[in-house]
């Protein structure tokens, strides 16, 4: 695995950042798990896989599970264990089930995301460790790993799917190191205040005339639409289309 | 589908929030994504599953990808539509590629998460719905949801298999609502989707029949006041103020 090339604007989106983690799978069984987990892995904009023994490597049926992730399938490298695959890493984080015996504090997904984006984010390299599919790392692997980690999961049913795994990690991986900006609402000009009264001074005529404002207590529907059209947050072309509607009601008459 | 029994401590586990919320699959193609949907669902505790016409169900495939989650398979409920699905829904959220012409802001999937488990809280069925493998939820299907949401993702492949996005937002979900606490809110019982469906529905046919409805260009006025409502989240008593206000100017002709 070669270090990526950082581009001019890499911090920016984070991709620096995303390029010094290496998600890491210790003996996957099911080649369809290995494409899967390259596709997930892609999804977030994390590119560097490492196999460590492999039961299938390359295999037709993860090429087709990686979909358009084929290029990370294969550029992953594949190791004879564990330690080589994480050479030169700082920090490793290995999923676990949540258990109470382990020797260290066992961190949330999203807090390992943190320490992970936090150690990546300054120079070092780091790594995610997935265990098989039926009994995960073992003691030995989870040795070797600096942060146990788990995904918070029904209690009663915490079996997520290795990929599924590797896709709820990288996205919370992504989501700290990607500080995500709101996009600009595509919304038009707001009414003014001026505006919308005029529209509900319209509309209470309206209903007058049309005999759904009860006269006898009037009071009662026009502040019921109002606090309606308070949660709007009417635009001024809104405003307009609704004068006009009530403009065609009338007509009618 | 029923409403999910209470248990005297379900509020603790968020588990009576969770039993609120379905997972909504429009025309998925492939069963196996149906099956590793309902086990990423399963893995945070979402077990209500609704599917739309669904191409093959069941399917071996599906029993086989959904693992240890057969009993929310097999609980799945089939529909031959979109609204149908809905029926009762106060809240729907719709994932969708991130896209700037949309007639609401869209959501991230955390965003989304806040506000379905809120709903949820409040006593409210909400929905979570996705789209084909290949092409997402039609503008139609999304026009029935009140949230378009959105899994941040890489820019240049954002292309997550159904079951993942499931995983996901699924995993969203329940970080929110182990935590949460219902908050006291003022506010009147919302419409359902068929609710406001049928007042829109209403609404084009008083407006086709006053002339303020182009017949030449119907599909831009609707579009408009359904985005202006979208943002209302109406109450049920809106809907019927609203319905009564349109016969009232019906009766003036």
């Amino acid at each position: 695995m070669v270090p990526l090339r950082e581009t001019a604007n890499s911090n920016m989106n984070g991709s620096a950042t995303l390029d010094r983690i290496r998600v890491v799978l210790v003996r996957p069984s099911h080649p369809g798990n290995v494409g899967a987990a390259a596709r997930a892995m892609k999804t977030m904009g994390v590119s560097r896989l490492a196999l460590v023994q492999p039961r299938a490597f390359p295999h037709a049926e993860a090429h087709a599970r990686a979909s358009g992730a084929t290029d990370v399938l294969e550029g992953a490298s594949v190791w004879k264990s564990l330690p080589e695959a994480l050479e030169g890493v700082v920090l490793a984080a290995g999923l676990s089930a949540r258990r109470r015996e382990l020797w260290l504090a066992q961190r949330s997904a999203r807090e390992a995301a943190r320490e992970l984006v936090a150690a990546a984010g300054g120079g070092g390299e780091v790594a995610l460790v997935f265990g098989t599919e039926t009994s995960g790392l073992s003691n030995d692997d989870m040795r070797l790993c600096h942060l146990p980690v788990f995904i918070p999961a029904n209690p009663e049913y915490s079996s997520l799917n290795l990929a599924a795994a590797v896709q709820v990690l990288c996205y919370e991986l992504r989501q700290v190191a990607v500080e995500w900006q709101p996009p600009r609402v595509d919304c038009g000009e707001p009414a003014t205040v001026d505006e919308t009264e005029a529209m509900f001074a319209h509309l209470e005529r309206s209903l007058g005339a049309s005999g759904f404002l009860d006269p006898a207590n009037p009071k009662r529907l026009m502040p019921r639409l109002r606090r309606m059209f308070g949660r709007v947050r009417l635009e001024r072309e809104e405003v307009n289309i609704l004068r006009g509607m009530l403009n065609a009601f009338k007509k009618v008459d």
